[in-house]
């Protein structure tokens, strides 16, 4: 079974409400937004991600026969509300900044607009599919930033968490900026271009070295890239050169070398010379163990002659901040606006819209937080996606999306581009909103 | 399609590889084993589980239609390639220690001995499946020993980094001793128990909150657990007092009040003053809302009035580690040890076993890493599991290895059942396998 779109990969309170729902005939339009409610430490921004699938979820949205024969057996649930959901599909408007735009705290980047039970039940996994693309796009761009233009590869699938974080964590980063990725199945599924090079192991199940290195050429003709640090980095960089040229009579020609531990900037260094002068300049180097954006800062600018870099967990798994505060609440039932109230945790009630403005020098300056019926300056970031239950466009190609991320994060202001910590993009909310927030409180 | 067995979800190196391996005709059997380096701060102990879904994705490891179709398509490999990778299966032998067992670094958790193509093709999704369920149950655990006995529930799939991490956690932190989850995928395929409450959402979209309380009560009449925090705790609580002999004259007896903001502690003393003073001392409270294993602790120690605990985010993403850093590797081919010797990444060569001791008391007081045909006294943790590509024994039901599990970390020195700092289990390396370093580094 493909547990993405099981209709039971959800928490079990959003069927009991739904079948309370139900039973009271409570199926008129409800509103909810998702958003972030604040920036984790030494973050300035977020990249929004992960729309396409939840459109797809929204779409395939449907109980199997097996499903509801669980719900019927489980003795938690009417039979009427086990032919209710035999009926359910997702019918409602989808309102959504597009992938790729940069957002901040307290921005609804995801407005369901649907009947109540349908935009309850989508609830979780609506959830967790924008909050792990956005995480990871969000964090995958500070590397992005990092190197300044030279080529990324996402590694990370090994211990991202479970099947779909490593597909996923593929889309997000591409996405966010990285060149490509390792794992094969975001290559069939999405298009993300594809890079590999050989494991230690490959090296070890070798009785030699440098016959490892020549196997693996005759059996990679066109990605010829050895992992050179098994045993000693210096070494194996002079067996390159020793074979270099046995390969170029058989019409090879070795592309690059990665080196996996180590101080990466020194190995570089050292590395670099022995292929120079060993008469290989064109031999590129790639580097990988352990990087994220401040390591690649770091090497950066240590200026390691470094063309390349792989980033694996830090990435995947956002290992700094593994998650973030995200909700998707009620702003609004049977045309009532409505806010949770709890302590620490009160939102901005209503349907809203984002208005950005831009400075001068084409930076962000400001975003504005409005109602959606309010007309501001600036530009409206959230657009209408679905309408009743249906696509309103084909969705975009993923290198689209990924040509305006990377205008979007061109946009960011300097401070927010060099990582460092800096003042947060303004983010103020109208008094049209706040007028709105006072007369919900005042109905009580 | 299920990406959780597509033969795609792997780094394009181990095709690669595969590929050089064929052609050279390295098929001899190599043994692989998986273990972590290194406890991340704080932590004295990791809980083995994954084995189950690894076995699983052994048993049915093959290549599609469409799979094989991609392969040969995307112009890196060759037809003979392809054509080999079409009768590909997993014909190897599995050792492994039982899921629920304690374990420490640099112990081999499960040893894979396959022809070598078999063995590195499966790398990346058993780092992936074993990485994952370890983290989450290792993490799930400390919870468990925190609150000393009471129910713990998993509400962490929202924020779980995808499907199959929500699915999995809430199986991981089952067998680590929580109670259920709210995870229904979870009851239905693994038969975790489910528990729910209600969301904000659903008070929300009621005019009135004692409104939205009644109708939960009708529409859940075996589960009435009511949500008290949505506008203010304390009021909610006296709403439930109120609304209570209404309920009783339908019969229906509320179960419990969930709070999930503010002071926990502060708020649980209040409510169940007036709960008590109500008439309702059999009303339980369930507490939720950014709870890890401290804010547990915390809560137990200062004697709040708390039945039980949901419990998400911290668990499911294990925020404070969100990943191990562990490894899968070569220790042996065609019957010669070997081992990776990269700066701060050397392993220890060949195939192991690791023998625990037990104190006088009968808490684990030592393990001994050795050669898998050394003998040493102590308890043998690591067993046969598959032969030959099929399992030995039938899987074991989930309910077993949570009680394995159980006793596993009622034998932990008393220190680390209390989360406190303290000195490590000391994981001895035997003289045996000292030599066979020596040897294979000699050998050069």
């Amino acid at each position: 079974m493909d547990i993405r779109s099981s209709a039971l990969l959800t928490d079990l309170y959003q069927l009991t409400m739904l079948q309370a729902y139900v039973e009271q005939g409570m199926e008129e339009f409800a509103v909810f937004e998702f958003f972030v409610r604040r920036l984790p430490p030494k973050r300035g921004f977020f990249l929004a991600a992960g729309l396409e699938q939840v459109v797809e979820f929204l779409e395939r949205l449907r109980f199997s026969e097996e499903e509801l024969q669980w719900l019927a057996e489980s003795g938690r649930f009417s039979r009427a509300f086990v032919d209710y959901c035999a009926c359910l599909r997702f019918t409602g408007d989808l309102h959504a900044m597009p992938e790729g735009t940069v957002f901040f705290p307290d921005e609804p980047i995801v407005r369901v607009t649907a009947p109540l039970p349908e935009a309850q039940l989508i609830e979780t996994r609506l959830i967790n599919l924008l909050h792990y693309q956005t995480l990871i796009a969000s964090k995958a761009a500070r590397s992005v930033l990092a190197v300044q233009g030279q080529p990324l590869v996402d590694f990370g699938l090994r211990r991202s968490h479970g099947a779909e974080a490593g597909l996923l964590a593929a889309r997000a980063s591409y996405l966010a900026g990285f060149a490509g990725t390792a794992t094969v199945l975001a290559g069939s599924l999405f298009g993300v271009p594809l890079y590999g090079t050989m494991a230690h192991s490959f090296v070890q199940a070798h009785l030699d070295e440098t016959e490892a290195f020549a196997h693996f050429a005759d059996a990679q003709p066109e990605n010829i890239v050895l992992l050179i640090d098994t045993y000693d980095t210096e070494t194996a960089a002079g067996k390159v050169v020793a074979l270099a040229p046995r390969l170029k009579r058989k019409g090879l020609t070795i592309r690059g070398v990665r080196l996996d531990s180590g101080d990466l900037a020194v190995h570089a260094g050292k590395v670099r010379r022995i292929l120079d002068e060993g008469g290989l300049p064109d031999v590129q180097i790639v580097v990988s163990g352990n990087l994220d954006e401040y390591a690649l800062q770091a090497l950066v600018a240590a200026g390691a002659p470094i063309d390349s870099f792989a980033v694996g967990t830090s990435m995947t798994t956002s290992a700094d901040a593994p998650y973030l505060d995200c909700a998707y609440k009620l702003q609004e039932y049977a045309g009532r606006a409505c806010r949770k109230r709890s302590e620490g945790k009160a939102t901005w009630p209503g349907r809203k819209q984002v208005y950005r403005w831009y400075g001068a020098d084409g930076r962000i300056a400001q975003d504005v937080v409005t109602v959606a019926d309010d007309r501001q300056d600036g530009e409206a970031l959230v657009q209408p996606v679905m309408e009743a239950g249906r696509r309103l466009a084909p969705s975009s190609p993923l290198a689209d999306i990924r040509t305006k991320a990377a205008a979007e994060l061109a946009r960011l202001p300097e401070s927010l581009r060099q990582l460092q910590d800096s003042p947060p993009v303004p983010v103020r909310i109208s008094q049209a909103l706040r007028d709105l927030a006072k007369s919900v409180d005042e109905r009580g």
